[in-house]
C-alpha cells in the first residue's frame, strides 16, 4: 500500500507545467478570439449596411460559443493529464454518467433557451424585460444568463433555462391608466367634460411621448362611495407612469378649480340609544 | 504536447470559407423557399375559393417547418466541419446523449404543441386569447412560440411548450355583467321596471354590438348594506366592456332621474357613553 | 462541398409530385371514412334501438381514431420521401429517441385519457362540467381535446392529459342554497314560519325544476350582527341559481310584509371624552 | 407508389368482418362474465354467511379485472388483425415504447392504487369520505376510478391515482363543535351553568344520534367583544350538523329568556373635536 | 380465427379449481402464520422481560411483511395459472416494465418510509403525531399506511411514502401559552403580580398534569388597544389546551375582582363638522 | 400443482434458526461496535487535545455507518438464506431493479445529504436551527435523520433528504429589534433622547446578553395614526426575546413617566346630517 | 453458515492500520495542499498586479476543488480496502447505480452551479445578495455551498443547486424611496416645494452616500385619505435605508414648521336617527 501512495515528483512536476502552459494558451486564446471576432465584425459592417440588432445578436452568439468551447476543451485536456478519460465517461452510461447527466441537464437547457432567445430576438440589451419573476433592464445576455437591472438598483443574473416565458416592455407602445373616483353627488357630464379637456391639453403638451391621445373611458365602476372613471392612453415604451403622474397632477388641480369632489369613504351610521335589545341585557 | 497545439492554418482558412459558404447558402435558401411558399399558396389560391383561416395556417406551418429544417441541417452540416459527428451523438446513449436528451425535450415539446394548436385551429392571428397565465391578441405563431400583445402594451413571447391549456375569447359572443346594488328600504318592482327599461333601451341603442339583449336576471345577493341586482348581456368579442361601460352610465342617470338610491355602507350604532363596566375601571 | 450542395432538380420535382398526391389522398380518405362513420351509424341505428349517447361515443371514437391514424400514416409517408427513416428512429433509443419520447409523453397521456373518458362515459357533449380548473357545457370531445364553453361565453380547450379529476354537474340534482341573516331581537318561531311558507310555496310553484322541495334547515351560525338561517332545495340540473334568486326575492317581499328585518351590521360605541390616558398627553 | 397505395378491397372486407365479430364476441363476453361473478357470489354466499363488505369488494375487484381483461385482450386482437405487432412493440425499448410506457404510468398506477384501497378496505360504497380535495359519499368504485357524489349533488370522478390520502367520515363518532361568545359582563358561572343544563337536554333529547354527550369545555378565546365558550359533542357519523344545529337553536332560545348576551362588536371611542393638531393646519 | 376463439372448457375448468385451491391456501396461511407469530411473541416474552413498544414493532413488521410475502406468492402463481410469466416481465425491461416500474415506485417507497418509521421507532400506536397535513392519535400502523384519527372523528388513512417529515406530540412535554391584553392605563406591576398569583395557584392546583409552572414571561407586544402579556407553562403532553382553559378562566375571574380590564378596541374620532374641504362642493 | 405447495418442513426448521442466530449475531455487533467506537474516541481523546465538536461529529459517522452497515448485511443474508438473490437484483435492470431504484433514491439521497451535513459541520446537537420548514433545538442527528424539539415542545423528526437549506440561529449574535409608534403631535427629538436613554440603560444593565449596545435608529415609517421609531440591538443566541420584552417594559414605563403617548388608532370624522344626496332618496 | 461468520482477525487489524494510515495522509495532505496554493497565490501576486477578486476566486476554486477530489480519493481507497469495488459500481447501472445516480444528482448539480458562479462571478464574498429565498451577506463560497448571514444574525447555508437565480444588492447603486401622503386639502404647488428644498438639503448634506439625488417624482397616487407624492434617490449600496430615514426625519420636522398636514384616516359619516327602515320593524 505504502507504494500505492509513493509520490512520483518528476510526473507532478511535468503535469503542472503543462497545466500552466494549457491555461496560458487558453487565455491568449480567448482574448485573440473575442478581438477576432469584433474586427471580423467590424469590416463585415464597412462592406454594406446590417442591422444593428443583428450584429450585436451575432457578436453575443460569436463570442459566447467561442468562449464556452475554449473553457470545454481546457478542462477536458486538464482533466485527461490528471489521468481522467473524460470521452470515456461521456460515452458509458455508469452512475457516473447518470448522475452527472442529471445533474448537467441544467446547464444544456440554460444553452438551449439561450439560444433561442438570440435566434428569434426575443430581447435586446437595454430592453426593459419581465422574465422568471424578476423585471429590469437588460444589462447583459450570455448563452447560459442574463443580467437585469431593476429600477431600485438590484443585479438579477437569471440562468437562461429559468425563462419560461418573455414579457418584453419595449416593443411597442404602452398604457398609461387612470381612475378617477367622484362622489355620487357629482353631475357625470359635468365632470366628463372636464376630464376630456384635461386630456386634449395633456395631449398636446406631452405629444412628443404620447403615441395615442388620453381619452376618457367611461364610468368602470360602482365604488362603495364613488363613481369610478377610467382615462387612457398609449405612451411611448416606460413613459407610462410619468404621463400618468401628469394627468393626476392636472386632474387634482382642474377639480380644485371646479370644485369637484374626489370623495372620502362614507358610511352611513343608524343611531340607536335603546330599544328593545337592551331592555333584555341587565345593567349597561 | 506542443505538437497536438501546433495550428494547421490552412485547414483552418478552408473550413473557415466552407462555413462562411454554407451560411450564405442557408440565408438565400430561406429567403427563396419563404418567397416560394408565397407564390405556391397565391397560385393555390387563385385556382379555387379556400378558407382564410386554412391558408394562413398552412403557411405557418411550411414556412415554419422550413426555417427549423433548414437551421437544422446548417447546425450539423457546420458542426461536421469541425469535426463533431453529430449523427454518432444523436445515434448514442452516452452522458452528452442523456444530458442533450433531458435538455431538449422542452424544445419538442414546444413543436409538437405548436403543431397541434395549428392543426387544430385552436386559436389564429388576432384572436384574444389567455394562455399560459397571460392575456392578449395574437401578433404572431410559430412552431415554437406564440407572441402575444396585451391591452397594456406588453409583449409576451410564450413557448408553445407552456400553453397547458387554451381561453380564446374570439369564438362566439361574451357575457356582459352588470351587478347594482340598491337600498333595502327600495321597492324591488319599481326598481326592476325601471332596470328594465334601460334594458331594452341599450338593446336598441348598441344593437350593432349586442347579441343576445340585456336582462335583468334577479336578485342575487343579500348584501350587508344592499340588495344586489345583476344584468346579463351577450356581445360581440371585446364589446362586453364597453356594453358594460355604457349600461353603468345609463343606470347611474336613470336612478338619479328616479331618486333611487345605490347605497353607503351602512352600520348601527349602539351608545353607550356609562353602565357596568366602566364602574369597574377606574378613572375615565 | 460544392458537389454535396448539387441540387437533384428531377428528383425534387419528383417527390413534390408525390407528395401532393399523397396529402390529396390524406383529405379525400378523411372525407370518405367520416361520412362512412356516418352511415354505418345511422345504418346501424335503424336494425334497432341503441342508446343515444353510446352512439355518439362511438362516433367520437372511431372518427377520432381514424383521423389521427391517417395523420400519423401521411406524416410517415411524407418523411420517407424525404428520407427520414422514421421506424428506425422510432425503434432505436439515442439522443433524438429520448428527446422525442419525453416530448410526447404529454401527447400520448392526453390519448389515453381521452380514451378513458370516453369509454368510462365520465362526460357527454352537453353536460356542464368543471375540469382542470375551469368550467362550462362541452361542445366537443375529441381522443386528445375537449373543448369548453363557459357562461362568459369562452370558449376553453383543455388537453385530456390535462385533466386530472372531472366534476359533472349534469348527472343528477343540484342544491339551491339561501343563507338568510335575521336581527337577534327578532322572535326565531316566527321567523321560521314565514321562511317554511315561502318554502311551500316555490315547492308548488316551481314544481317543474325542483327536485326536492326547498325546506328550512335552522340556525347555521350566529353572526356578529344576526343569526344566520339556511334554506336549502334540490333543483334540476343548472336550476339552483334560479330557484335561489326566486327565493330571495320571495324572501325579501315576506319579510318587507311582516316587518321582519335583514340587520345591517352592528356596532356598540362606548363614547369616552376625557379621562386618566387623556390627562396624561400635552395638549390636544 | 400507386403501386403502395393500390387497395385491396377483399382483405379490408374480411377484416371488417373479423373485427365486427371479435367486438360482438368481446360485449358478450363481458355480459356473461358479469353475470356468472354475480351468481358465483350469490352462491357463494348462500353456502354460509360472509362478511357483505367483503362480498362487495371481492365482486368489485372481480368485474373491474375482468373488464380490463377483455377490453385490453380486444385492443391487442383487433389491432394484431391491422398488422400492429403489440407484442413487439410492449418487449422493445425504442421511442415508441418510451412515450407509451410514460404516457401509462398514470393507467398503472391508478389501478395499483385502486387494488390497494380495495385490499385494505379504505372506503367502501356509501361511506361519506374526502379524497384529492373533494368530499362526497362514494357512489361507485372501480380498479381505476372512484365516482363520489357531494351535498351539492355534484359528481367528482377522481382516478385512483390521484388518490394520495383518504380522510373516512363513516368509520367512528363525529365531533359537534358549537362556539358560543358572551358579553364580558356576563357572569362566567352563571352562563355556564344555563349552558350545561342545554347540553343535559340535547343529550336526552337526541339520544339516538349523540355518541358522548356534548359538554361545556370552558373558556377557548378573549376575543375582542366577547369571551367565547366551546360546547363539545360526538354524534353518529354525519349528525354532527344537526347536532350543531339544534344545540345553536336551544342556546339563542335560553339566552333569550335568561337575558344572557350574545354582544355586537364593541368599540370605544374618544372624541377630540381640537386641540394642537388641528390648530397647525389651516382652515378646516 | 373462430378457431383462435375456441374455448378450451376443460382448461378453463381446471384452471379455475387450481385457483380456488390456491386462494383457500392463501387465506389459511394469512391465518395460521398470524397466530404463529402472536404466540412466538408471546413465547418470547414469558422468557424475559422485553420493552413492549419493540414487541409491538417487532409484530407489525413480522405480520405486515409475511401479510405481503403472501399476497404477492399467490399474485404471481395465479397469474403463472392464466400463462402470464411474471418472471419474464419483471427481468425484461420493455414498455411494460417501464410503465410498472414507474407505476409501482409509490408503493416500494411506502413500503421503504413505513420500514424506516418503525426501524427508527418514530412513532407508535397511540401517540397524537402530525403527518402529511393531517394530525391524529395513531390508530393503526402497518408497512404501507398509516391510520390516524382526530379530534373530530374522521380516520386519516396516509401512505407512508407521503410522510415528509414527523411531528410528534406525545414525547416530551408540550407548551401552554395564554397571551393577555390590558389596558395602556392600567399599572403594569400590578397586573403582573396579579398574573403571577393566578399561575402559582395553578401550579399547586393542577400539578398532576404541569411539568415545569406557568410563569409571567413579560410584555410581547404593544397592540392597537392593549399592552399583550404572555403567560407559558409546559405541561404532560395534549394536556396543554386544558391548562390554557384553567389559566383563563382564572384570569378572568382575578381580573374581574381586581378591575383589571381587557380592552376593547379603541379609536381616537376627530370630528369634523364643516371647513375648506365642504366649502369647495356644492351643497350637501 | 399440489407438489409445488408441498411444504418441506425440515428446510424451514433450518432456516427459521440460522435467521435467529443470524439476528443474534446482529444485535450482539451493534453493541459491541457502539461500546468499541465510543471507546476508541476516548483514547483518541485523552492522547492529545482535539475540538470536541468534531469528536461529536466522528461519533455520529462512524456509529451511523456502523448501524446502517450491520442492518444492510443482516438483510442481505436473510434474504439469501430464503432464496432471494439479491446482488443478481442489484445488479440487473429490469422492472423490480426500476422500481426499487426509483423508490431508494429518497434514502439515498438522505443519507448523502446527511454525510455533508456532518462533514461541514453545518449544525451540532444543541444548536438552534431551521429546516424544512420547522424550527427547533437538535436533540439528535443521523445519517438518515435529524431529529428537533420546538419551543412548543414537539418533536420534528425530519429525513436529511428533505433538508434544503439550513439557518442555524446559534452561529453569531441576533438581532433584537422593537418597533415604537408615537403620535403624530409628540416632539421627536424628546421622543428620541427618552428612547436613547433607555437604550443605554439596557444596554448596562443586561451587558451579559447583550453584544452591540440597543441603539434608537430612526423614524422607519409614517404610519397612519403614528410615526414609528425603531431601536435595533444584537444579543447573544436566542436572548433577543428577552431582551426585546425587557425593552418594551422599560419604554412603557418612562413613557407613562415623560407623558409620551402610543397612540390609539385615529380617524376624522365628517359628519354630515342632511344635504343634497339625502334630498334625492324618498323618505329618511 | 458458522464459517461464512467467522472472523478473520489479523485481516481486520491490518485494515484497520491502514485506514487510519490512510485518513492521517489525507488530512496532512488537505493542510499541505491548503497551505501551497495560499503560497502559490501570493507569489503570483507578488510578480505582477491581478485582479483582487479574481484571486480570491481563484483560490476558492483550487482550494474546493482539491479539497473534493482528496475526500473522494479518499474513500474510494477505503472503500476498495473494505472489498467494495467502487469502480465496478460506478460503471454499472444495476439498481445501486440507480438509486446513487439518482441521490447523487443534487451533488453534481450542486458543484455544477457553485463552479459556475464562481466562474462567472455572480457574487462574491461581502456582497449583500438574495438566493433562494433568503438575503445575506456572504460569509463564504466553495463548490457545493454557500453561506449567508442576513441582517437579523441568522446563518443560512444553501447547497448551490438550490439557486435558481442570483439577485445581488451588492453591484451598483440602489434606490431609497419615500411615498408621503398629504391632505388632499393642501396646496400641492406648496407642498412640492416643500420636499424639494428638503432634498436638495439632503443631497448636499449626505453627499457621500448618495448617487442621484433626492428628487420630488410627483403624484403617484389618489388614496383614500390622502394625495401620495414620491421622493426618489438613488444612494451607494446598502445606504437607501439610511437615506430614506434620514429624509423622513427631515420631512416631519420641516412639515410641523410648515404647518402641512399627514393626514389621519378620514371618514364622511352620514347620520340617520329614524326614516323609512325604522319604521317598519318593530321596537327599537
Amino acid at each position: 500500500m505504502a507504494q500505492a501512495l509513493a509520490i512520483d515528483w518528476p510526473r507532478i512536476l511535468g503535469t503542472t507545467i503543462k497545466i500552466l502552459l494549457l491555461l496560458f494558451l487558453a487565455f491568449a486564446l480567448l482574448r485573440l478570439g473575442g478581438a477576432a471576432i469584433d474586427r471580423f465584425l467590424q469590416e463585415r459592417d464597412r462592406l454594406g449596411p446590417m442591422n444593428g440588432r443583428r450584429v450585436k445578436t451575432l457578436r453575443t452568439l460569436l463570442k459566447s460559443g467561442f468562449k464556452y468551447t475554449i473553457y470545454f476543451v481546457t478542462l477536458v485536456t486538464v482533466l485527461n493529464l490528471f489521468g481522467v478519460r473524460v470521452e470515456a465517461i461521456l460515452a458509458g452510461a455508469g452512475v457516473v454518467g447518470l448522475a452527472v447527466g442529471f445533474g448537467a441537464q441544467n446547464l444544456v437547457r440554460d444553452v438551449i433557451t439561450g439560444f433561442f432567445i438570440l435566434l428569434e430576438d426575443q430581447f435586446a440589451v437595454g430592453d426593459y424585460i419581465t422574465i422568471a419573476g424578476v423585471s429590469g433592464t437588460v444589462e447583459n445576455m450570455e448563452l447560459r444568463v442574463t443580467r437585469l437591472r431593476d429600477f431600485s438598483g438590484q443585479l438579477h443574473i437569471v440562468p437562461n433555462g429559468q425563462i419560461k416565458q418573455v414579457t418584453n416592455h419595449s416593443r411597442g407602445n404602452l398604457q398609461a391608466l387612470v381612475d378617477v373616483g367622484v362622489a355620487y353627488e357629482e353631475n357625470l357630464e359635468r365632470v366628463m367634460t372636464v376630464l376630456q379637456e384635461i386630456c386634449e391639453q395633456v395631449a398636446r403638451d406631452l405629444a412628443d411621448v404620447i403615441a395615442e391621445g388620453p381619452k376618457v373611458l367611461g364610468v368602470v365602476n360602482f365604488g362603495q362611495s364613488d363613481v369610478v372613471i377610467r382615462i387612457l392612453a398609449y405612451t411611448k415604451p416606460l413613459q407610462q407612469w410619468y404621463v400618468e403622474r401628469e394627468l393626476r397632477r392636472r386632474i387634482k388641480d382642474a377639480f380644485d378649480r371646479e370644485g369637484i369632489e374626489i370623495p372620502y369613504p362614507r358610511t352611513v351610521v343608524l343611531n340607536m340609544s335603546g330599544g328593545e335589545k337592551n331592555a333584555q341585557v341587565s345593567g349597561w
